[in-house]
């Protein structure tokens, strides 16, 4: 009997270190062929799947699969696209089926956040609601960090790393400057609901006065008086002021301070573009000299400042979710288990998916600190493995060397279109 | 007789890189300690200077100037402050004087860009002037890369770099999610006057259909309808489109395209917040999901990706001026002159001050592709070799470990205080 392909796709917001996940799946797929045939990667995720419009990632040579441990984004593309419950689109999964065994498809890899763990569960119950074989396993991505059970998730720790060594420049440049300019600077960073990127940030202050000096986060509602009097203290004292926002701040009505009234295909408002909103609240009431930024994709894109920590768990839960599969293990996702702080040390747990779908791991309180303007010692000890170490990728005339995949299509096999 | 002391100061906007040239000033000098005595820095560049604020190099270990070579921002403070012509303003230049000869003061190093070239032009003609013997040599910085004679300026390699792996890597993260998600991106970049650093976004295009695939430059006046035009056949050939542009284009009325009025001491217009205006037009036009990014002083403050080849001229540039005044040239600046292109080949040259100060180097138009979105292959010739090799911080905790000097202060020897 032939052995069972795999499926595997990206899902929803990429990061710097997710194709480090898709080389931990492929890879270790490959290294037991008798019980893994190939693996196919859905183009532009799940999506992939509906429309039959594989990706045969056997085409790829040994060095190319190598290279996607290095390179940001999806290499296969991603998609914000999820599932409908069974009940309100049994037209999806009867597809998705129809895809599955005419591609003699045995395993589902799904490489996402919350939403996805919750399509990844609805296929892990495949065999039970619809009598379709099928080993599913959940494989963690998101900058987010708000996936329960898991320690922390893959993708999180290069954003954070990134972050806090973007602020700690900026702030660098801006206290060397403050006398006769700017004295004021805005970072804003994503993190929607919870403040885990931010509190990134917050790791660059290791000493008094270090910038950034006030972190907002989104857990914390936007007092502007005691926002205006904490950035005063510090430009009196230190001369600057270096501040960190998530593009999730609210006021106390509960709106968001910059609403551009966009909504992304999940019906998230799409955000962005706090930063002036804050720096001008300054300017108006001090008249401090501002600059700001928006650091948006590049923060979670920027494999070039890639945490070696995360790079290793990424690959790591790649890996594990095969090994997973082949142990016969359905409807689960690796974790990252802290063993230990200081040093760190870290292993490879599982979770049931059941335990994971859509339910968000918020930032504790006693993470930030009682003024709500910074992290603590605790939020600090359990941030800082996460950034640790460098892993450069390789570079060509200058740039970093990124991979692009052929993504050679498999064959269809099926009649007529499926519209998504 | 006591060798003569000198005199070393930051002006205008820092960069990932001046500290280099401050290192290259300070242990230069170290070597030759019959011949200089100390070397003083100025407390927040010439207003230090102006006010007896002196920073004592001499009291930093070994160990911590060479921290300086990888160190972004300026170590001792840096300011905008243009000292008026000796006609309009003799009690600043006799306060110089007053200052210079309290602390025997002989060697003048400025190192700054085109505005503070003319000051240290106006420095070296103390001596002819007004009486007093000093060399002045400027040492060259400006992430603008606008000083005329240079090649290159020392500070540009590395925004160069860091803006080109940004848009490369927020590219690749547009690519991987544009099927449902984001087909537009837009990063806004430094260069008021000159697309310097918008051109070198261009070098993260090296093959047909990559990012960026469309440049706004400030040299080229906006149009909108062919703008448009563009961002669309992008959009419908690779999927998405992404754009850098200048924080400086101008619209036919030449009016900048995001004027916030605010004006720096130099009475230059501060600006900033370009990209969602340029975003925003395309989403009118077309509808389509956007994102965009303000790098602001990240881009010039990134350290962390700095440029190999910028690192050390920068380096040279500051070894190279002390050499200079002490064979006797006044009114000079070391600048880089390229020898080869491929492979990169590079030396010190010396231009005179009057051949420098207060002249700015344009982009050549045929660096500019004729619709005016790309660069050309010349372009990337002159660019690529400026942002070759890297030159990695160390790091402590995850992050980048940059020093603070002590900078201690020189005993004042001058009776009450110097209004600025």
């Amino acid at each position: 009997m032939k052995p069972k392909n795999a499926f595997y796709a990206q899902s929803g917001g990429v990061t710097a270190v997710i194709n480090a996940s898709a080389c931990g799946v492929i890879e270790t797929a490959r290294k037991y062929r008798t019980k893994i045939g190939k693996v196919y990667a859905g183009r532009n995720g799940i999506i992939g799947a509906l429309t039959e419009d594989l990706i045969d990632t056997s085409k790829e040579s040994r060095a190319a699969i190598r290279a996607l441990r290095h390179t940001p984004s999806g290499a296969f593309g991603s998609c914000r696209y999820k599932l409908k419950g069974l009940e309100q689109n049994r037209a999806q999964y009867e597809r998705l089926i129809e895809v599955f065994r005419a591609h003699n498809i045995g395993y589902f890899f799904y490489n996402g956040g919350g939403d996805s763990a919750d399509t990844c569960l609805k296929v892990s119950q495949l065999s039970e609601t619809m009598g379709y074989p099928i080993i599913a396993v959940h494989v963690p991505k998101t900058v987010d960090n708000d996936l329960p059970v898991t320690d922390c998730c893959p993708g999180f720790g290069s954003v954070a790393k990134y972050v806090a060594t973007s602020i700690r420049e900026a702030g660098f440049d801006v206290a060397s400057m403050a006398k006769t300019s700017t004295k004021v600077f805005v970072l804003e960073v994503m993190g929607r609901h919870a403040g885990w990127i931010t509190a990134a940030c917050g790791l660059a202050a290791e000493k008094e006065g270090d910038a950034p000096q006030v972190l907002l986060f989104p857990e914390i509602t936007f007092n502007e008086e005691k926002f205006l009097t904490k950035v005063k203290e510090s430009v009196e004292q230190y001369g600057y002021c270096a501040v960190a926002v998530s593009e999730g701040i609210k006021n106390a009505d509960g709106k968001f301070l910059s609403e551009s009234g966009l909504r992304d295909a999940f019906g998230h408002a799409q955000l962005g573009g706090v930063a002036p909103v804050i720096a001008n609240l300054v300017k108006e009431k001090f008249g401090y000299k501002y600059h700001w930024a928006v650091a948006d994709y590049l923060q979670r894109a920027a494999r070039h400042i890639a945490s070696r920590t995360d790079v290793e768990q990424s690959y790591a839960v790649g890996k594990a979710a095969v090994q997973f599969a082949l142990q016969g293990h359905n409807s689960v996702m690796p974790t990252i288990v802290r063993k230990s702080s200081k040093p760190y040390k870290w292993a490879i747990g599982m979770a049931r998916l059941e335990d994971v779908a859509n339910r968000e791991k918020n930032m504790p309180r006693d993470f930030i600190s009682e003024d709500g303007f910074a992290i603590t010692g605790k939020c600090r000890a359990y941030l800082e493995p996460l950034i640790k170490g460098e892993d450069y990728p390789p570079y060509k005339n200058g740039l970093p060397d990124y991979i692009k995949l052929k993504n050679a299509a498999v064959p269809k096999k099926l009649p007529g279109e499926f519209k998504i």
